[in-house]
């Protein structure tokens, strides 16, 4: 059994793109009371991000902060905002929520815009497939490159119990605004360490058990493009940046990450480490799983003049390591793509702890 | 402005893949005693592919006779078939058209889809967007690769007065079924034309002059993918050819066609030639335009045993070559995006008659 990939309805690339949200928008308004509702990620709060969005009287900007790793409280709290909001309104629903901003806001966007057509809370559906109802139209504007949220089928979510995706082929956004102007002003060392998600996912997902030859195409020109990005002067670094995270969200359909993301997943939910700089930590001690891939990944952050953040689980209790092991563990299929079948004689509790003391 | 592209809603990909079909379509039969139409390349008669196919009692299996390149005649004809083949049945309209075979077969089946549920005949609606209401659910099984007819917004057919698509987003498939052992057994010389249309398109759309990253990124992922189907001993030749039609669909994006395509308009409209073979022929003599591009296809054909046929327009009269011009130079956007904005200045009428003289 092959997977039946649902695919993003729309993309529009090119830059300054942007200035046709206006007019995608209006064609899912449905009239002209109709509501929109803008997740914006608050670092642009200071800006002027609002003026250029295409904001009708009864939309709504609800400013999102992502200083943590999306949470199901978060979501749930977010989506009784926009019900509130919507109380006085001629609709029952919003004809759209558009998340700006990157990774963790574009999964807000998507996990609110399920939330608002699904009763209960966002926790109930971390998993596989247990969404019933069609969200609400949601689109995404990216100013973040690297993590391909902008055409994956989840959104990761750190709930009551475990960190796991709402995956189902209603999370897939239906409109996606690839402007490369928009990451233009990401700061380093944001900007590579998300751009880092993408080149480590091909690095595992190319050397994993679990690829074919439709995820095998998007993986290896993400990775190119990564190369011209990080590696060259290229001019259109944003262009190809934004191209690279397209393709590599793209390959996930037929491949799945490895040892580093499994990691990563722990780090995150013990330390509240964000996803990027999570891989980059994890990344560069797994020399004996990937070693070209961590070689060339050492020239990128060489080049781009990164120091990756050091001991930081050097003060972690025995309980919190104990709560990182049992999160990467848990993410069997991640181990088997990368050690194949046999992994559980591979990889024991004891190397992974290992493995952490060390970052 | 940039165009807001439709993207075919789900793809499965991978060997075997055509197994699920069966599932795949049950979740859009409305009922028991819904109606799916199978329209099937002929070729496939002798053969027992319709026992593979996920037939119920009340579905069609229409075998398509695809010797010359769809006209809008034939739409109309098969269009006027479905519709008596529902005349007794519970539903209007079948619950999908499925499109098995090449990039004419799946041509047709777009076509129909469409004017299932559009009045007229489908020579009203060649042109952009002049498709008012959506199609009839429609998903392709290709069994050639390089066409990008998988993946793209038109539907190719020669009508009256001109060859010219139905460009619409509702012509995009609902479902595209990508199995590399469909086109295993595409005979030579077939495959490479077919094989070569996605080349070419690609050389052309490379050295145009509309070309932005998202078309860059696809183009030249189909382009790497075509050379190792056709310069080296690659075991996974069909998994690749697959992807590289696909990557070459996807490209024309944001992206034109060129010189090469314009004459081979031509030669299809007077001469009845096909377009992957009309591609070839037209291409062996452009190698003033695309000199690289132009040496690696000899290349490719050298290696692949192809013979290309010769004096085509040895006998055309001068009212046919008055057509054949007139039908190529009609196609102004892919002379623009060859020559730039002062074509024509640069391609004469003259030069344009040389060129298929030589042919």
């Amino acid at each position: 059994m092959f997977r039946n990939f649902k695919m993003v309805s729309k993309v529009v690339y090119g830059r300054g793109c942007t200035a046709q949200l206006g007019d995608i928008l209006n064609e899912q308004r449905r009239s002209s009371k109709s509501v929109m509702i803008f997740l914006v990620d608050d670092v642009f709060k200071a800006g002027t991000i609002d003026n250029r969005l295409p904001v009708h009287t009864d939309d709504l900007i609800v400013w999102v902060n992502v200083d943590d790793e999306p949470k199901t409280s978060y979501v749930d709290q977010l989506t009784t905002q926009v019900k509130k909001h919507m109380v006085d309104k001629q609709d029952h629903h919003p004809s759209g929520v558009i998340g700006i901003g990157g990774g963790s806001t574009m999964d807000l966007a998507k996990a609110v815009s399920l939330m608002l057509t699904n009763a209960g809370s966002s926790a109930d559906y971390q998993g596989w497939d247990l969404i019933k109802k069609p969200a609400v139209y949601h689109a995404a504007v990216p100013t973040l490159s690297g993590t391909g949220a902008e055409v994956s089928r989840t959104t990761v979510l750190t709930g009551p119990q475990k960190k796991l995706g709402i995956n189902s082929d209603h999370t897939v956004f239906d409109q996606i605004v690839l402007d490369p102007e928009m990451i233009a002003n990401a700061p380093n060392p944001q900007r590579f360490y998300t751009g880092m998600d993408c080149y480590i996912h091909c690095v595992e997902s190319l050397e994993g058990t679990y690829l074919n030859n439709f995820s095998q195409a998007y993986g290896e020109k993400a990775m190119d493009l990564c190369r011209e990005v990080f590696l060259t002067d290229t001019e259109d670094a944003d262009d190809k940046l934004m191209m690279a995270s397209y393709c590599g969200g793209m390959s996930i359909a037929y491949s799945q990450v490895g040892i580093c993301h499994a990691l990563s997943y722990g780090l995150s939910f013990v330390l509240g480490l964000h996803h990027g700089i999570g891989n980059c930590v994890a990344f560069d001690y797994l020399e004996d799983y990937y070693p070209a891939g961590v070689r060339e990944f050492r020239l990128m952050m060489e080049r781009q003049g990164i120091d990756l953040p050091r001991k930081l689980t050097a003060s972690v209790t025995d309980a919190q390591m104990k709560t990182m092991v049992d999160v990467a563990l848990v993410l069997e299929p991640l181990w088997e793509n990368a050690l194949g079948k046999d992994w559980k004689t591979l990889m024991t509790r004891e190397k992974i702890q290992q493995l952490y003391l060390n970052m």
